[in-house]
């Protein structure tokens, strides 16, 4: 068999790019990584799982009155497809973002990128449906529309997260021609890969420009919760009055990544066939009934029984992590700073993001795959490509540090041997 | 919105028909159910799931070698795409059913269903390419068909669970009208949902055919462990020299549903475009990592320790088990004897499977949602009309009866229920 004879997402650069990331950091198991965005891990332990599911097992007998043989049906049975943590997920969003939302309107899928892929599934019903995202774009997004042979057109994000202008014309010159845009995604704060958020102005002006194109907005919120000034603006679910947002949630930066618990919050009205009105969550919930039947009961537990144990408020939950992350950011920032000082001719420059996992540096030269591996051997750091996340001109040239995962020396150890790649290239 | 907007898949039949079926049991809770396909309750305990998870970080730590921080690392992070505990499935089909695979030809699903859809996602190139399953069908593999827009076209599955020369005529045809056929799927031990299996003779002929007609084979195994008599027969996997056979197992029935477990074994070599030569499961998991990215780790661990626990011998894990669908098969044979005994004139006929968890009863007259409704409302009895899953006009007078889930004090009383049932209907 040759994957010519297979689905066309196989021979996708988007994918290949990502393996040749995860093989490169196989081969140099030594290097220091600016690579994964990954959630540190130095406050785990696997005790934690034990007590969460019994945290879970507490709240079906004392909360929700069921008895032993219902409790372990819910755990341990098949279950709901729209999951079992929905209530839970309801009260979070109000206790941590003010969103007030039916927890019927939530479906409990397996990462995010699970409801990514359900709400794109949806969305596309023809070859006409395209689906838009601001430039840098996520691979994760554009690998599931790649699934459903979704079309993804380039809006440019540009320094507010977002222009509009370019959004309100990417969207009429698709109609033109004939296309169906069918929603915008974009991660609203701290973005992957750019790290930029919207600021508040941004926020409302882009809810009034989905009303007036007639346009959804897919609004990702992984790293939302890791402010690294304290500052909180309101996510767009929280400013949605006319159910133009679909909130795609995520566990796995906030929780615990193998649980794999994302989520989706889809309250958009649709009639069906029958003449019955639903939220869009149960078409959704329709289709995961065919790619994933439902989202693992146990691990579902582990992650009600986290919000359980924190009041279902997850700032207070990662206030310890949320620390790590300022700390880390306001180290690289220092070190990029001691290392290519303003004025010192190497031409090397970066973006200040308020927080989350990533920053973004551009370097006076093409950092291309050669270059990364290049890096990996001969100097022991690894680090991101932007081209493969932007066609434009500017990516070729720019890099994506993740300070996520990475201690407090490991920084200053892989800026140093940054610096001496950058030397030798200038050189 | 309405659905007709949203992908085609929203309005298809299948899918409203399993909604229909779950929003009856919710409406009539009190009535006996031998509707769902759900594995025996009684012997499980909320406390496996840490026992279970507790013997895999034992084996991690003595059996692997791990430190606490790969331990950690291992169960609470982001994970390997194909998963965490293939060596040990590759160990227990090497045990239970004398495969050999090599572990990196297994991807580790969310569930068997997303193996499904991994699969067909992957073989669904174009509009040419199709998908043939034997009738009756199995409503998740043509759910997950629909999903990725791949027509499925119906073979004769008849007494022997899959008609040869129908097979063969099935894909001459296609190809003659331009088509590609590119897999045959079938449930090879107690299918669902007719419960039949295939003898010896045509599991050697069906591989036979799958070469002279260049045909994948998609076999199905979720119910091979519970043998009624005994009777063992090796699985297509096991007897497949040519490597025809992709593999779909689960664990929702032999290991804990509420874990979502499954894995595909995919060995066909795949070429790719850059001249590597890997297993087709590299490809499936290229995929998968824009559905899921990954299978939850602490899941997958719940699995992993039951494995474990029992030296990856789901046979002996499952002895009493395979005790109870085997008494409950004959409990609903014997009831369905003295109800409807031959020659009685009441025009009732069954099939006798060898094991698994569904049997079909034909009725001398429509079993379709009317009758079913009218069954749960005025007799308290759910049962699942075959009219779900053939078109063959026979179906629309066949039952399908599931006996995993009842006790069985509840089977006499169903039947009892069923027999009034069918009494009022022939008066």
């Amino acid at each position: 068999m040759h994957t010519s004879a297979l689905h066309g997402s196989l021979e996708d650069e988007a994918l290949s790019s990502m393996n040749f990331l995860n093989e490169i950091a196989q081969r140099f198991p030594d290097a220091v990584s600016f690579a994964p965005g990954r959630p540190f891990e130095g406050f785990w332990d696997t005790s934690l799982v034990h007590d969460y599911l019994r945290r879970f097992e507490r709240y079906l007998r004392e909360d929700k009155g069921f008895d032993e043989d219902q409790v372990r049906r819910t755990l341990l049975q098949y279950g709901r497809t729209k999951g079992i943590v929905h209530e839970l997920v309801a009260r979070h969003l109000e206790v941590d973002e003010g969103i007030v939302v039916d927890p019927e309107a939530v479906v409990v899928t397996v990462g995010c990128q699970e409801a990514m892929f359900l709400v794109l599934r949806a969305l596309r019903s023809d070859e006409r449906d395209v689906v838009l995202t601001v430039s840098p774009r996520y691979v994760g997004l554009t690998g599931a529309a790649r699934l459903v042979d979704m079309p993804v057109l380039e809006v440019e994000g540009g320094p507010r997260g977002v222009d509009l202008e370019s959004l309100t014309a990417v969207v009429r010159d698709a109609r033109a021609r004939g296309l169906r845009p069918r929603a915008c995604y974009l991660v609203t704060d701290f973005s992957n890969p750019s790290g930029v958020s919207l600021d508040l102005e941004t926020r409302h002006a882009l809810l009034e420009l989905a009303e007036r194109e007639d346009l959804l907005l897919l609004e990702d919120n992984p790293y939302g919760y890791f402010s690294a000034d304290g500052v909180r603006l309101p996510t767009l679910k929280a400013l949605d009055e006319r159910r133009r947002v679909i909130y795609l949630g995520s566990f796995a930066k906030t929780g615990l990544p193998g649980a794999r618990i994302g989520y989706v919050v889809a309250d958009q009205s649709v009639a069906d066939a029958g003449g019955g009105i639903g939220p869009l969550a149960d078409q959704l919930s329709k289709i995961k009934s065919m790619v994933t039947v439902n989202t693992s009961p146990i691990a579902q537990a582990v992650i009600g029984g986290k919000l359980l144990t924190h009041g279902c408020d997850l700032y207070g939950a990662n206030e310890r992590e949320i620390a790590v992350y300022r700390g880390n950011l306001e180290r690289l920032l220092a070190g990029l700073e001691r290392h290519f000082p303003p004025g010192g001719g190497t031409g090397v420059r970066w973006n200040v993001p308020r927080g989350g996992f990533f920053l973004v540096v551009t370097v006076p030269f093409e950092a291309d795959e050669k270059l990364l591996e290049t890096s990996a051997r001969d100097y022991g750091v690894l680090w991101t490509p932007m081209c493969y996340f932007s066609s434009d001109p500017e990516a070729a040239r720019q890099i994506r540090l993740s300070y996520s995962l990475v201690t407090g020396n490991q920084i200053d150890l892989g800026l140093e041997r940054f610096a001496a790649l950058v030397t030798q290239r200038l050189g």
